[in-house]
């Protein structure tokens, strides 16, 4: 039995005791926040759960075995590190940490002492994105050509990052856990409005070896709440839209063919191919409670899990050559200057099952 | 009577004959392109106009008071010079030019000789885009924070421009005619598949004075087809969804509202503004045909025309930048270094009105 | 403070339980259900209520006030005959009885005793609702043509009931409460398959006096999920679309203009009037939350509820008479025939205000 | 090559025309009209095609083979019975005739002539209901449960029929060639509005043997356009959305799976079954072209063609059955008493293949 200590009891933090409380294998035994009136919320749902307003009581505690941080992004590498100092497993609200030398930290101290990492990309483990990485596994869509997303809606401004700390780690862990390809660039513009210090709108690129493109469109101020990605294939190209109530996934066999022009052989045509599309039925069980087995599991089975520091460290390093781009009028970050070996970490940690 | 001859009878200038020929006060009298089928196809429709493969014919004849150039676009500076060196009015399919040089010279031109010049920018003449205007003109949408336009579909591989040349002419002529501001900046990305010579995915960002942004997907091998504008301003936002059979504009009254923390006074707190939303009964004439009327309207009553040649200018100017961006990595291209006088032209043709 | 005993714990009874804790007012003091494993779930979630399996106990209680009848439809009528005999007041889930006669009895039996009755009919309590009643109300409709429901799934075929009594209620208490006009007949039609005992697909038609006219298509085997109904009108039209995110009710300023011919007085042509579309911002406080504030605000406030027993009935008699002529092959049913004075008890109810 | 004569210029004549002069095979040699206006347009729009305001000149033309009848249904009759007796094919506008007695003497005296009719039911031509039909017939629907069709807008109010005659002719058509089961009972309800003499909001249903049900939602006076159809079988269902851009079909694996209470052995459980969603690429060939094509090649092949005087036939009886119903004020009409022989003529139309 893994027993979990929660840090965080905010918006996030019931969710994870939830499912941690849920999940087999795994018991939550503390609760921790600031806050007394979360304290308060917690002990009432939880009755039998200690709760405190030290992270210490927890990081400290003997009895437990796991430590889920469930805090602003700021306090990540510092709870996080003493977990790990004190053996004990840890659970990260996405995004991993501030900096990329914070993840790089966390993830050699985690290695020597034998613990685990898991970030909570929690969207790896909904029905449609599996669904989209065996199709993509599968070679059903080909060679890949681009990723496009765009997650916008009228959003609370957030006062401790931008736009793109707040939503682009789902999208750039979906893309990093679908495409499998290595970054080698990244820009990214953005704008400030309403006297506030952050953007609030931001576009990211993200360049690659070959042809293959991402893009993230990214907003807090959009009159309408748009979550939706197209991903396009030499064979198929799939729209995911996580607004649709059913249908969230539609596999479409279109694209171009091509061929020799026979009035002047030197000369392509283009021409269309239009079949059918295809909306696969999707698992529906929780993502949540799905992501927090994987968690128990692999520490339990002594593996990695599917989202470890490694996939925490990926986007990370995404995030911050997209704040350097901003900062810089939108140049072209080189992500290749990276300290760290990334093609081999990457390469290890995508070759990773999902179940 | 405006009599029009029509250079160009392919896939748009059966379009352009009939609404010239529709329009109150012209009427065309002759029609060229280079392929017999094309030529006896003309005929076929109208038995009483005459045709030609010869330009010259059309450009010299002197019973035709303007000429339509509805030919490929590396065509238009030439056609456009000799029509007006003859003493005649030219409507230009969009873009008005390849090159800002081109178009710098056209203009100059046509002000010497006194003739005037329209660009295709249909999209101007629809009531979805019109309304906008009248929105943006009454301040019901407020300060203006964003643009973005997303038009992607699958569509054939031009054999002699990219996908910004081909798609985004629409789109930045409407945010030109839309937004009203001179853009200082702009950046470009794109990529090329299929061993195709030009881009078919490309993203274009345009960067304003203060915090006005505007951002442009272009896409040839996209599943779905998207021509979705957001846009986004301190009192109103609008969706303007060009794909839709009804509805194509909706107006927001969302946003976010600001206030003082009561807590700590220094601390701004944001909160959501949800309101209603309209979208207005659109006026349902053709756009083709009101743009047909305001060529035949302008040269009577000796002004200038909606989309004049200055408007097509500056929508080349972007895609020349865009242009330069992409075929340098994406840099961004400061546009204030152009030679003609902007500020000047910009401000005098955005305050035409359009009726 | 309304002491409340819930007697069903199933699938809705939860949703009752944690409302009638939440209102104002009120207190849920005992639980009880036949399945022991269902009692385990209540006494887990709410440790400080008393749990039972006998409903006697429940009905019997000094310490209760109010009864919240959670349980099937045909042991409404004992269950809330008992509590009302016991001198407590009732809540009642929909349908409110199976029989027109319990209904009125339970009425009677309420009135003598001076108790409430509530029905569970949850829809009333929406936003979306609610603000169509306030269109109806404020005359922004105008005289009403016609009320058009559909609500369609795929659904678990109930093992007592068919799929009128299982879906209807909704939107015949709806109509009810928007439209404020007495039928005077109904007529339906449906068919079962797979050899089950109760129709799975049937259609509803409801005759009123003048041309108002209601139409209701329900099914349990659609592959879609449609919650959507017209309401047409001389000013305005409406949809309401249950299944939308966000923008459920649209208001819509179309219709048809009359004008006599100029050519033969005599005949009237009739023309389009197509105006905006406004999707009013809706409440967005939990219907089932304000049902339970209504129920207990009824008692402390000596004053019929919304949904009261009379509402109850009138639905329950549209049912039987959809029944009826189901069994009948069709015939229209007059409802003109019912015993009690309906006119009187309708137009009391429908007066009562929402707020 | 086969003459034909078109009589009726208006708004659907110039369709018509224009696709029997690009049908091979087929010229038009005559058109007719009352209105000067009209032919005034067939004239400028056909110079070689002589034009008449009488019918007469047609109906007795030496040189004409095939007479198309594109006037209101009140004249079908008469126009028809004279093309007829002066051995010409005809292609009636749908509704066929107005009375099921009209069409029975139309179908004798056609068949006692040797010539062909052909009743313009165009949406059996269109690639979906085409491809609908083909999932019937290669069984991947299974066994039909149920049709439910709502075809509604804000529609002109005709002036000498109903909304059951304006619109059904067009569901009814389809649902006849798609089910090809005999209906053994219609019912109909209405409603007028406006103090029109017509109802302009119609429900109507048709009875089958066996659990299969049809369902017909027809309204004028709509705020939003509608045009789907949902069908109902027991391995697949299908909803055709006539308003989508593509995928007007999509094809639902879902259904409900039946099994035995293993606790209580009589008694059957029902569960869903969730499988993908298919929406097959459709054939994008003119609706309109393919049908003329089809009236031409019957002829010259000597054998009846797709919708034929039978298919015309049965469309009408069930618009008078829908009639007599609603004039009865929603009597169940038994269609059985019908004099001809239906089964037999039912049975050979249906048979015939649609290409």
């Amino acid at each position: 039995m893994i027993r979990v200590g929660v840090i965080g009891y905010g918006y996030w933090g019931p969710n994870i005791v939830r499912n941690f409380q849920q999940a087999e294998g795994s018991l939550v035994v503390a609760i921790c926040d600031k806050s007394d009136k979360s304290l308060r919320r917690a002990h009432q749902a939880y009755p039998g759960v200690r709760v405190s307003s030290e992270a210490d009581d927890l990081l400290t505690a003997v009895d437990i075995d796991a430590i889920a941080v469930v805090t602003p992004v700021w306090t990540h590498f510092e709870l996080a590190k003493r977990a790990l100092e004190n053996g004990k497993h840890v659970f990260v609200e996405k995004p991993f940490t501030s900096t990329v030398a914070q993840a790089e930290e966390l993830i050699e101290l985690a290695e020597r002492k034998k613990l685990k990492i898991m970030v909570d990309h929690t969207f790896l483990f909904t029905g449609a994105v599996r669904r989209i990485r065996q199709l993509i596994d599968s070679d059903t869509l080909g060679h890949l050509y681009y990723y496009d997303s765009t997650r916008v809606n009228l959003g609370l401004f957030q006062h401790d990052v931008n736009v793109i700390w707040d939503l682009a780690p789902h999208d750039l862990s979906i893309m990093d856990y679908l495409c499998g390809q290595e970054p080698i660039a990244i820009s990214a513009t953005g704008v400030k409005h309403l006297n506030t210090p952050y953007e609030n709108v931001a576009y990211v690129t993200v360049h690659f070896e070959g042809n293959f493109i991402a893009h993230f469109h990214l907003n807090w101020l959009a009159p309408v709440k748009v979550r939706r990605t197209l991903v396009g294939g030499s064979k198929k190209m799939i729209v995911y839209d996580d607004m649709e109530n059913s249908e969230k996934v539609k596999v479409y066999d279109k694209g171009i063919v091509q061929s020799h022009d026979p009035q002047r052989r030197e000369r392509m045509l283009t021409g269309y191919r239009n079949g059918d599309m295809l909306a696969p039925q999707l698992e529906a069980s929780e993502a949540l409670r799905r992501m927090a087995q994987e968690f128990v599991s692999s520490i339990m089975e002594k593996r990695a899990p599917l989202s470890d520091g490694h996939a925490g460290y990926r986007v990370v390093r995404l995030l911050e050559g997209a704040q350097r781009s901003i900062e810089e009028n939108g140049r072209v970050i080189d992500l290749r200057e990276s300290q760290l070996p990334m093609r081999g970490i990457f390469a290890a940690s995508t070759v990773a099952a999902a179940d």
